[in-house]
Order: structure tokens, then sequence, then C-alpha cells
């Protein structure tokens, strides 16, 4: 039976527990808010990667990789982006004895590195769309509570896609792109999400618009997985990234960027785990199938020898198995590939050995069946499917039942003191009342539901001014 | 015909031009000693790193990823090191507008990152050997002149392995596997090299002894390109990394490291360079065979298809291939993938399409031949081979005609002169007539030959006392 009673009551607690006890991240590392990566933990994350490449390699984006020191002089040149990032950036002052002439900035993210590079190597229309990323290290002086994988002052595994247009609907193409890039990787997470366009004193520190994915935890609080911004031409303008156009006059790029992070990883463990522990999709789990060998007195042999074979067939078949030969008790093994969450255990005692059959547990549902050896490989592949497809409808269910839509800032509180998730309240549009209702919900606005059209209402009023609502508007607690 | 004139005489000019116009690295980025990488030359560093990756997985290491940031409390434990490092750190003093409590170091090499935590996760024999290694982003402030690839305050691609061990054997036996490890690489990269023991005056901060590889650069400089150091009990003890040993008492551990970067690429472009520019091994081509269409008026479509069959044919066997479908001229493609090192081109021309052959341009030779079509995938294979082959013995050939056995410091200074690489002089063993013989040559000792036994001499007088040498000692200028 699964349970999920701590995952849900007390969720900060075990996504702790399971994150130190899974072999994640170690978060005993002498600098607030920065964490050492263990070998499984960072297995996962470059399985997550992995897809994150094939689609960028689909798209036609570049990988570029970036130097993590930016100087104060190009650091600067955006105003909005100086604002929104100068009170949270870590500054290299010295180097040897000697203090610096120039400081430099750790990349908080990297468009103050990039853009007067951009200037370099973009000459003329024939250079558009112009398409790059790279996954790097980041920095940011956190000021609130820091959280392994969720808020950190080292963010391991920064994905930042930065692309430049010869127009503002090139650019929405490019928006529209990395969507479908996001949806195809949550498909592959098994994690389900919605799409928020940011209001504006939320936006990217010089975004023109800001749109943001999230997903509702445990907790009832969201969090933000992946961002697109449309720049429009701010930081082109401001870094002075201009193209010939065909007619032979020159005009600024369109940017956007695409962002996302370790906050994948923290959503899969999040999202699917349950109080026993990770539950990981198959897609992305470093040991697709465990198999346990469960002798008897007599009958090593005979089982090993099994275990092998099936070992063997599943390996040959391109599975990613491990044979778990440690000199443990079978339950203390369950305990321990439960909690790290392999999706399927295989069990192989005397009689499997005998009879040519193999037990499957599946992890997601806790379930067992009995295979005969002929179908085993088949049959592990169906598994697959359909833990994928349990993990997925879990997820879609659970976000559906958090999100609610209500008329008043009342039932909007309740909702929250429940840790309901996200709740939809009718919105005027005017920064004010969105304000407003921050206030009041101690919550944050997400933004509207994205895309635009969705978001418009007619017969509903804004519950603050009283006045007609254009929008529906997301509020969530958040992390 | 393979010419290497400028490629030997003016390679400094060479090798820039080659970073910059094959698209490897661009040097403009504001930061002395910061380059940024470009997706060409990212692509090939990372099919090294796969071989680095592949090794690593044979030899059960776990890929870990540690911090970039070191407190400066950490930082200081080992006095040797701190003192080694601490001229040439970057400190991060700052975060937003205020001054850090404790200042941060960014990460010159880890061992100061990684020890506090070796310390916690190592407890009894039964964790030993504990090998762990991470390739990384290190910074030194480098006051000599920087140099793309070679030199540089960003090393962007620092491989790191870190061991632990029970005693002294087990670590010199991690030694011997590094050893071994570095010379599997050296194969897949065709790459000619010597291993030295540094002198004591050149070991690595805080190690017992350090050894490293060299190859011999066109103009007759050394490039160290890898390091393997054995700590002893150094580090073990400054970081109190203690196991229970199986009798029940404690001791510090043993503990070694290996290191690489992307000087690896760096020896790769110059070691195997001609005129013309990059010659890549095939084990790491991003673009291991390129067909360059060479339609007449009226044949285009016979030949357009006839590429493409042969492109899908390739890329069914696993090969890497890419159809260059640019609107250029063929010998402006020929100049292009010659610059970037294809190892093979195939020409399409109507006569090729007619008669159902292929011709293949070997880039390392610069010679073709004309396969049939039924032989092709076959005869791709081969010549992977043979490019192989010839670059490792052309490599090879290189090395060992640029090292030169002499019995004088006048012999060895006309060898210098003539740019010829490593001298090998007798040497009595005491660090005064080392450091003279640097001085005299302008010179840098790489050490004796490893093993220490190949360094043994008789009835050879050390040039600088005249006492019984009894070492063979190198010599040579260095990158």
């Amino acid at each position: 039976m699964v349970e999920r009673k701590k995952w849900s009551e007390n969720f900060s607690e075990w996504f702790n527990e399971v994150i130190e006890e899974a072999g994640i991240l170690d978060k005993r590392y002498p600098v607030k808010g920065m964490n050492v990566w263990l070998p499984y933990g960072l297995k996962i994350m470059k399985n997550i990667e992995k897809f994150i490449h094939e689609e960028m390699e689909r798209t036609d984006h570049q990988e570029v990789l970036f130097p993590a020191l930016i100087p104060e002089t190009e650091f600067q040149k955006e105003a909005e982006h100086i604002a929104g990032f100068e009170g949270e950036v870590f500054w290299v002052t010295h180097a040897g004895h000697e203090p610096l002439d120039v400081r430099l900035v750790l990349r908080p993210t990297s468009e103050t590195a990039m853009y007067s590079m951009f200037a370099l190597w973009i000459r003329s229309h024939a250079d558009l769309p112009f398409k790059v990323y790279q996954i790097v290290n980041v920095y940011r002086y956190e000021t609130k509570h820091t959280r392994p994988l969720i808020r950190v002052r080292e963010i391991s595994r920064f994905f930042e896609a930065h692309t430049a247009h010869a127009d503002f609907e090139d650019a929405e193409r490019q928006i529209k792109e990395d969507l479908e890039i996001f949806d195809n990787l949550m498909k592959k997470l098994a994690i389900a999400y919605v799409i928020s366009k940011r209001p504006e004193w939320d936006k990217f520190p010089g975004a023109y618009y800001s749109l943001g994915a999230e997903v509702v935890m445990p907790d009832g609080r969201t969090l933000q997985i992946g961002t697109m911004h449309n720049y429009k031409q701010n930081f082109a303008k401001a870094y002075n990234i201009l193209y010939e156009k065909e007619d032979g006059t020159h005009d600024y790029v369109h940017q956007t960027t695409f962002g996302m992070s370790e906050r994948l990883l923290a959503a899969v463990i999040a999202i699917h785990g349950d109080d026993r522990g990770m539950v990981l999709p198959p897609t992305i789990a470093p040991i697709q199938v465990v198999i346990v060998p469960i002798p008897k007195k007599g009958s090593e042999e005979e089982v090993y020898s099994y275990a092998r074979e099936i070992e063997e067939e599943l390996k040959l078949a391109g599975i990613r198995v491990h044979l778990d030969l440690r000199d443990k008790r079978p339950g203390w093994k369950f305990y321990d590939w439960e909690l790290k969450g392999v999706p399927v255990r295989i069990e192989v005692g005397p009689r499997d050995a005998a009879e040519k059959t193999v037990v499957l547990a599946r992890r997601d549902k806790l379930e067992k069946i009995t295979v005969s050896r002929e179908e085993l490989v088949d049959k592990v592949r169906e598994l697959f499917d359909d833990i994928m497809q349990y993990l997925y409808e879990r997820a879609k269910e659970w976000l559906e039942s958090h999100i609610k839509r209500v008329d008043t800032i009342e039932e909007a509180k309740e909702l929250f003191n429940d840790r309901r998730g996200i709740v939809e309240i009718p919105w005027c549009g005017e920064e004010e009342c969105g304000l407003k209702m921050e206030e009041e919900l101690e919550a944050k606005m997400l933004g509207i539901p994205y895309p635009e059209e969705s978001a418009r209402v007619e017969g509903k009023k804004c519950p603050v001014c009283g006045r007609e609502a254009k929008f529906i508007a997301r509020f969530a607690r958040t992390y």
C-alpha cells in the first residue's frame, strides 16, 4: 500500500531525509547553500540532462561554454538587469594578494557574459535565428532560507538557452518551441505543470515578458521549474547586437532565453515520492531494475546463477540493471532500493530458479507480479510504460486537484490555510490590485494562465477594486 | 603533400589561428585568460571526456560534483598546499553589497574542498579504496602570458580524480592504475608522451611525490598534459581523514590524485596538425566523414541523391557523417573541412554517381583513394584504423626524435637553441645541481624518467659538480 502521510504532512523533513539517505546530495559542505553532489544524485541529474541535450540537438541549438566570471563593466550595461541582480551576486575582488582593477561577478545567469560576444558573432540576417545553450554552475546570494536543489547559492546544473532573432514574431516562435521542448521533457519525467505569464512586477530583470512553469509540491507550495523570457530588443540595445537586413539596413536583434536547473530533480523527487522514499521514472533511473537474490540454505548456487542469467539478459536488452550481491538481508536491500526509487525490483528465490519464473515488484504501486522467464524482457518493458503512465496520471491528478478557482479573497485564504496549491482569482489587471491580493493572501501572483486567451474571463469582478475582471490570476505560496 | 612549415616554425601563430578559425574557442571574451568555448571545440572536448568517463567507470571511480567555492578556513589547513596556491587564487570577498564573514576561494583544484567531506564519508577499511572524480571549472590567477587551452585563468574542463587508501602500497597501485588509464586515453588520442617523476622543488604543493606526463609541441617546448600525485598521509593529517582498521585501531588514509584538462585538446591540435589546420583522430572527431557533393550542370539530382544515399548508409553504420549542402564552391568546402580536421572527406561527382564509386580523401596524409560503393563502410572503417596508426606513429617518431641524451651543459644548450625538445642529462641527484642546470639552460627539469629504475645511470658524471651521476634528468623549455 502506497502511503504518503509524512510525504504530505511533513514534506520538508521528508525531502531532506530522502536527499541525504538516498545519496543525492550532502548538505554538510561548509558553505551555506552549497552542496556536494553524490554519485547517485549526479547520475539521475545527468540522465535528465541527456534528454535536454537531445531536445537541444533536435531544435538546432548549439552547445557553448562561457566563463563563469563577468567583468563589472559588462554586468552593468542593462539597467533593469543590474538593478534586479546586483543585490544577490558574489563579487571576486582580489587575485593572489592584489585587488583586481575591474571586479568580477560570479555569473548569476549569463546574459551579461554572452551578449558582448553575440554582438561580435551576429552580423547579418543569415546568422539568424541564432540559438545556443549551456549547462553550468551559477551563483546567487540567496538571503532566504536555503534548501538543497530548490534554493541554493550555487546552482550546479543551470541550463540556459539564449537565442537571437530577426523580429518579434520569430522570437515568439522561439518561445513556442521552448514550450514544446519543455513539454517533451516533462513527459520524460512524468511531470504535470502549469504555465503562467508573470505579472509585470515579477518579470525577469530586463525582460519584456516572462513565462514560468510551476508544479505543486506535496505541501501545496509551488516550485518554479522552468522559465521562458522574451527580451524584445532590451539587451540587444544595451549590448549593441545589430544585424544587417536583406535590404542593407541594420536593426537590433530580438532575444529570448529559456532556463531550467536541478529544480527539475527536486520536482521529480517530490512529485513522485512516497513515505518509503523516491520513485524514479524508468526514463531517468540510473538503475531501472535491481535484482535481489533470496537464496535459501543449499540453493545458493542455483539462485545466484539464475540471477546472473537474468541480469545478463536484461543488460543485453539495453536495460540498466544491477544485481545486488551485498552481504545484507533481502529485507534491508528492499528498503534501500525503495528509498532510492529503483522502478522495478526482481526477487529471485529457489522456487523461481526451479520453475523459471521471475517476481517483478514495481516501486510506484508497490505491487508484485510473477512472470515466466521467457516473457521477462517484454514484461519489464511493459512495466516501464505502465509506471510512466501511472506516475504521470497521479502527478496530473495531484496538480489538477490543487488548482481551485474562487471569486473572493476569503475563499482563497481558506484554500491557502488548507495548503491547496494554486488559487485562481478574477483580476482587473491593475498592479495595485494584484499586489494587494498578494499581501492579503501572503502569497505570490504566479501570473495569468498562458496562453493569454485562456486567462480571459467575463462577468467576474476583481475582488479588490470591484471593477470588471479582465483575467484569471494565479496565486500560490511558492518555494 | 603534407606541409608543416608554419606549424613548426611559427607554432604560436599557427595555434592561435587554428583555434580561432576552426571554431574551437573565442579569445575575445573581456577577461584576460578566460575564453568562450565554441560548439565545435566543445564537441571535440566532450568526445575526449567520453573516454575519460568510460575509463573511470571501468576502474570503479564514482563521479561527484563539489562546489566551486572553498571557505578560506578550509583552504588553509595544509601548509604546503596553501603556500603553493595562495599567490594565484581568486578571492570572493563580497556578496550583494556586504563583505563576507569568511572569504571564499574560487577552487584552483579541489583538495581543500573535498577532504573535509572525505573525513565524514570514510569510516572504516570497508570504505577503502575510495575513488571519486569530477570534471569542473577551476581558477588560477596566472601571471605569465596566457594562451588558450594551455595557460588560462579559467580551466573550463579540469578533470581531477581523488582516491583514499588503507596504506602506501595500495596508493601506489592506484598510481599504476592512473598510468594505465592515461595510456589507454592517449591511445584513443594517438598521442605519444613521456612520464617523469618531478624533482622535489617542483612537486605539487602538499604531495609526497608527483608524476607528470609530457608531450613535445611543434616548437620543441613541452606541454604537461597529465599529473599523478601520491600525497601519502599529508592531507589526511591536515583534514583528519581517519579510518578504522580490521584490528580496531585507527590510521590516516593514504591519498592520491590524478589530473588532466583541456590541455589534452591542445595536445591533439598541436601534435597532429599541419599547415592546413587540425587533423582529428577519428575516435574524437565530431564529424568523422564529410560528404562534399560536386555536381555539374544537369547532374545535380543524381549527385545529391547519391550523396544522400551514402550519408544514410554511413549513418546506419554508426559513423558520424555530415553532408555539406552549403551554397559554396567545393574548393572552399575542402579548405574549411581540412582546417577543421575532419578525418575523411568523400567527394561525390556525376561520374561517381554513375559508376557507383566513392572518392575517399584522408586528412592526415592528404591522399585519395577510389572505392566501390559496396565496400564503402568497410573501407571507411579501415581508413579510420589506418589514420589512427599513422597519427600515432608520426607522433611517436616526433617525440622520440625530440628526446636527446647528452653529457654536458654545452651540448644541452645547443639542442635547446635548436628547439630539440627534451634533453636528458646525467645528474647527481642534488637539488643544488639541478637548479644550477635549470638556470644555465634556461629550462625546467621535468624530473627523472619514470619508473625510477629506468632513470638510473652508471659511469656518468653530473656536469655541474663532477660527482658520480645517479640519474638521468630530463630538461625542457615548457609551456
